[in-house]
């Protein structure tokens, strides 16, 4: 088999045999194949498409490329969940100890924050002391003991999908659906879980804005899975306006407990409690996706949940006390309102520009090698369809330099758009696909 | 500028300006932009097009990517001609002599075979002590004594089209109108010419097997150096045979020396004059394709032509003698004849495989790096239309070594197809385009 010809079909619209993919994905991972020659064919792939056939094929090409974990040793189902990512978007801290509560195993490999978006990694990396660079026997140990672990990719994992994903940023290749859901499948896949809960953004906070879209990635994702003989659900979530009250890595920790407390945002602990009842039914916890909400719901009252997620703290080098003392977590130095221009209601919300905001705050990186400051964050007093008065607060901003603070407050102002027409409801979940 | 914005935009069917063509073209020569960028960018250009403006902007950065080869000391208009190649295509032998008999000077930079078809500088080498590596300066000294000097591409003629020629053969980006145009235009219009015959080859021995490819690649090619300011004609010509009476290299030497002689077959006769006539013409040294045709004949008749043959050999360091003396070429060891299996008229030829069967002998070579027989060749006997009788001889196979020559003999005789049907008349020229 030749890289050459294998380009050349895709160029004419090919469909790949898995025999075919299998070569090209080793023998790229292995150095075989030239990086000019993967740029070719991701060009010709991204222009032509990918069959199902072939996006399972890919997927599982990446995902066989380096380890996949083995969680034999556990004697439950292992579930997890992925988020295209949003602002405010705090839903794994909150899900991973619920659904390790209520008695599966979660192994949750997480990504960093880019552009407007928040990561999982981050925000764990506000808590003092708390590792997210375990070995994978570390990962098991932690896994074992409480049943969750949240750590960063490894070299062992999916390390095609490392070398491709460079690559696609590089030649313009990154923003099509099959390619998406091979990188985030193989690496998914690749923690060994038996089922997969996929929480699908849509809106303007999103990647994929328009809801068409998303819904043409998550029945592309749940297919793959179900293909690789996997239990798959996703749910079309609005991400039209941030999750929660909160945009930041300090600030979601502290608001991530007070949701395991059963307090907060209603938005944000019925998104939560919905993923986590769709873990506990895919894992096979419940006969239903209402006893899954049931058993949730319990975990949280009786505070399980929260003892998990202090548990998994200290077995991950963190200090558990932030669970009763949120001061010990980095905060910020200033604090800044943005109040509203005019009288009426928050007809809509730029959710993509409030991250950018924060990003520019020092809250989130423009490029992967940048550092985040956890101790900035946004706190947001309005939702889309809320009623406020002219000089009434829309933000907080919780600040430690100056320097961008002006242009950050001018567009968090800008996000808002207050008028005089109540916009209809919004509904959180718009959609559920496979299941 | 970035060069993935680029890629973006060709990727989502844009038009790029001049500036963005220019800066990709000089980065990549400079190995600012890296293979595997270019690679990407090069697929997007395959799939998505280039406009007539593009493609004008792609062949001038890559022509300016090197030198412009200046002949501002000669006192007469420089002309060349160019040919998409084919089988038994010997004409730029017998033009370039005419040509600068005629008073006009004709700077070739030439190509090598490869695969199914011929190469005027192997050709060449097939004559002792033949050098078709000169500089630059010796080039021109050449070409400044008898008005023609035919030599390979040197590392000063677009080195872009070199670099990226190779990237385009090893990421299934070659067979593409516009990429095609800008890497002949590119270098053709480094000679130095003030305008271009192209002979644009159709049918089974070409590589552009239909008529309306090569119409179209015509097309382009011509509007392409009008733009850059350069007379350009292009003539749709017929390879569904193989052009004369060879194929080979001593072989097609001596065919030339005959056709110079006024001598031998009346298509290689008739295309080689209709191509020096449409040079004098637009080298302005005859006033209508009509007299340059005169011209053209008048050439040989006074073997003005072959002397000037025999001058450019001389001052090339290649043995004149071979003019009057055709054994000084190399030769063959064996002679073997395909006859016909049936009687009836040669209703088609498959004039690829007379070319692969050629090279399978050892007179072409399957990769660059290959050396060619230059003893080796195949003399053919009938053309299209013409009547055979069985045991009547096709072709005659000069050969050196026995071990491909079965396997070559069953190819040839299966590229004739002999019925009872009498075929149409073949036109030569097909189409005129441009001029």
């Amino acid at each position: 088999m030749r890289a050459v010809d294998l380009i050349r079909k895709k160029r004419d619209s090919g469909e790949h045999s898995r025999e075919e993919i299998d070569y090209l994905i080793a023998a790229y991972t292995r150095d075989e194949i030239p990086d000019y020659q993967m740029a070719a064919w991701l060009m010709a792939a991204w222009i032509r498409g990918l069959s199902r056939a072939e996006l399972a094929a890919l997927t599982e090409a990446m995902l066989h490329s380096g380890e996949v974990v083995d969680h034999s040793y556990l004697p439950v189902k292992k579930v997890d969940k992925h988020s295209t990512g949003g602002v405010g978007d705090k839903t794994s801290l909150i899900l991973a100890p619920i659904v390790a509560a209520g008695g599966l195993a979660v192994p949750m490999i997480s990504g960093r924050g880019l552009g407007h978006t928040g990561g999982t990694l981050d925000k764990l990396e506000a808590i003092p002391g708390f590792n997210t660079f375990l070995s994978l026997s570390e990962f098991k140990r932690v896994l074992g003991q409480c049943g969750m672990s949240l750590i960063g990719q490894t070299a062992e994992i999916a390390p095609a999908d490392k070398k491709i994903y460079a690559l696609r940023d590089a030649t313009s290749t990154v923003e099509n659906i099959g390619l998406i859901c091979a990188s985030i499948m193989s690496k998914k896949l690749a923690e060994g879980v038996d089922a997969l809960v996929l929480d699908v953004k849509t809106g303007s906070g999103a990647f994929m804005r328009k809801e068409e879209d998303s819904i043409a990635l998550a029945e592309v994702m749940v297919e793959t899975a179900q293909r690789m003989g996997k239990k798959c659900v996703a749910l079309i979530t609005d991400m039209g306006q941030p999750l929660g009250r909160t945009a930041g890595h300090s600030n979601e920790v502290i608001e991530s407990i007070e949701a395991l407390r059963g307090a907060g945002a209603a938005d944000l602990r019925d998104l939560s409690l919905e993923l986590s009842a769709w873990m506990f039914y895919l894992g096979e916890r419940t006969k239903s996706v209402e006893e899954g909400r049931a058993l949730a719901v319990e975990t949280v009252r009786s505070g399980k949940a929260l003892e998990k997620f202090r548990e998994c703290i200290r077995l991950q080098g963190g200090d558990p006390r932030v669970i009763d003392d949120t001061s010990l977590l980095p905060g910020a130095r200033g604090r800044h309102k943005v109040t509203s221009a005019a009288s009426g209601y928050v007809e809509d919300i730029n959710c993509l520009n409030l991250g950018i905001a924060l990003a520019m705050l020092g809250g989130g990186r423009e490029k992967k090698e940048h550092n985040v400051d956890h101790g900035v964050g946004l706190e947001f007093h309005k939702r889309i369809g809320d009623a406020v008065k002219i000089g009434e607060s829309l933000v907080t901003i919780d600040y430690n330099a100056e320097t961008r603070l002006d242009t950050a407050q001018k567009m968090i102002a800008g996000s808002y758009q207050v008028g005089g027409k109540k916009p209809p409801e919004r509904k959180l979940i718009r959609r559920i696909i496979g299941g």
